[in-house]
């Protein structure tokens, strides 16, 4: 008798790497491989490169035949229709059609896609710090800030799929700092890695205390540069965490009054800067949480090792995508993604 | 053969009136009475007046043995524990435990419980104008601001049963007004009727402007004096309205990045202001919605009479109540109060 185990791909669509793994049901990376995301310009290329080399990975691997589902975390990705839409950072053009393009390529495996923070979320709720919750957010604070939102265990997507932009609540409604996104106060513009950024050059600008970051090249001051100032002891880098951290926790108060969620969780690169930024984050939440939810919500640190994260994340859409194929296919119409154009009333 | 039309019961419990009504499938009230709410110092005989009244409309109405569910709406109340907690206009201590104690005065009927502004939510996406939506955002502009979040076609009711205090989302992070809950600068301290009476205090203050509002008792100057001024052609009170929307459209453009919804909808008092409270209301939101949402997400006026809809709303929560006691016990303790708090973590 032989056991057939069955697995899931994950796969992370970065603007430089594309990172694709072998999951199992327990979260265990089995095997992984990457590509260059942008050695094609021609997206059908990429597809065929992808296809090749997990075609590879997984003969290395014995598991030719035993995966039940691929799940695809990319920027601007969209759960509904399947597609990339307007990606930042991605050749290819305005519209990708991520899903239709891999599930055709693997021989009509099903496939789901949705974006980064929403893949983390997923991670996290599949095999990190929100396993059994059915309420919490993810906010992930890298370059800029994403979130994913978990409502009664399931996925918040929203009425079209672009759901969970918490990153783009306004913090600053007067002379706020201009956002990536074209609008002025915006989370991301102060609780990002280049928002910490910003805050110092401000900092430096308007204020006269001496700090060890006054040696450096204004315009190159990275997140990182202020964090190792501040662990050194610095005054004035410490006190632009201080800044960034009650703007992140005023901000995290705002959106549990949307869903009470048992946790917030923190994930990526700043949430990794210890007390310095959790200590003003948390006592900033604390004190403009709602009255009825003080002492009741959480915020923690992710657990997904940041290496695995993306494609642990993205694998966790698999089993999802594996499971509405076969129970619910008119509810999830991304599965056959060309279905999804027809169903999806937004088109 | 006789057909038995299956109807739920839908009661609205304010500071003053208990009304209840009658509802069938297609949200007709079939008739309604009520009593008053703080006529007894003891819940228990509250009940029983309750039970006792609504006894006598059921037998008026040939409507004895055919009702499905009893939904409740109250003040602070919560869905998962069926508790009335902290309500701030009724007798009767802290906790009151509504659900348990109707149903078992009512031998036994499935009752689900929630607050007024879930209610009013559950009414409009089961009568009215969020019908076959599943993903919309209700707000409630009365003496206060409530809301009421839909996704995924479910009531957003958090880990703990108190989701959707988006009447508390920070609107002012500086200088903002004292709100009720205790903290400064909430959307109800400015976008409810109260609100706009504040408004008017600082306006005529601050301001040198003449006004008609000038000839009122500055302390007694309510809303509905703003709006007939405003509509007489006042320009403070017009003023008054922009102020007013422009806070209301900005908080809304917010709630919008966090379940990207079909539709926001608003009821209560100020929302039938019309041009005075949307025009600013609209432009505002248009101007500080995430681009991605821009064109996609409809402002809408509650559909529901004012007089029924508390009822109505109530009563599709009878509905759910009904569905969940026969189908799914293990997931709805609220139907069965006594179970609920045995299944509740948080309790």
């Amino acid at each position: 008798m032989t056991m057939t185990k069955p697995y899931v791909l994950g796969v992370d669509v970065g603007g430089t790497n594309t990172v694709f793994g072998i999951v199992d049901a327990r979260g265990q990376v089995v095997a992984s491989g990457s590509i260059k995301t942008k050695k094609h310009a021609d997206f059908d290329d990429y597809v065929d490169e992808l296809h090749t080399e997990v075609t590879r990975l997984l003969q290395a691997n014995d598991a030719e035949g035993k995966i039940k589902g691929i799940g695809i975390g990319a920027p601007n990705a969209n759960y509904y229709t399947g597609e990339i839409v307007n990606p930042p950072n991605l050749p290819w053009g305005p519209v990708i059609p991520l899903a239709e393009k891999v599930s055709k390529a693997f021989d009509g495996l099903p496939v789901a896609v949705t974006n980064d923070a929403n893949a983390a979320a997923l991670g996290e709720m599949t095999y990190g710090a929100a396993r059994g919750m059915k309420d919490f957010i993810m906010i992930t604070l890298g370059t800029g800030v994403g979130s994913g939102i978990v409502v009664n265990g399931q996925m918040v997507y929203g009425h079209d799929g672009n759901a969970g932009e918490l990153g783009h609540l306004v913090v600053k409604r007067n002379n706020g700092r201009v956002c990536g996104c074209g609008r002025t106060g915006c989370l991301e513009a102060y609780a990002s890695a280049t928002g910490v950024a910003r805050t110092a050059r401000e900092f430096l600008e308007i204020r006269t205390e001496p700090s060890m970051l006054r040696s450096l090249e204004i315009e190159d001051i990275t997140s990182k540069d202020v964090y190792d100032a501040a662990v050194a002891g610095d005054k004035l880098a410490k006190e632009i965490f201080d800044y960034t951290g009650k703007i992140l926790g005023e901000a995290c108060a705002d959106m549990c009054a949307f869903s009470s969620p048992q946790a917030i969780i923190l994930f990526g690169g700043l949430a990794k800067s210890g007390d310095l930024l959790m200590k003003p984050m948390r006592e900033a939440f604390d004190n403009a949480l709602f009255p009825v939810y003080k002492g009741k919500i959480k915020i923690l640190i992710s657990e997904l090792k940041e290496s695995d994260a993306a494609v642990l994340g993205a694998s966790a859409l698999g089993w999802e995508a594996k499971y509405q194929y076969q129970a619910n296919q008119n509810l999830a119409p991304v599965v056959v993604p060309a279905a999804a154009a027809a169903e999806n009333p937004e088109k």
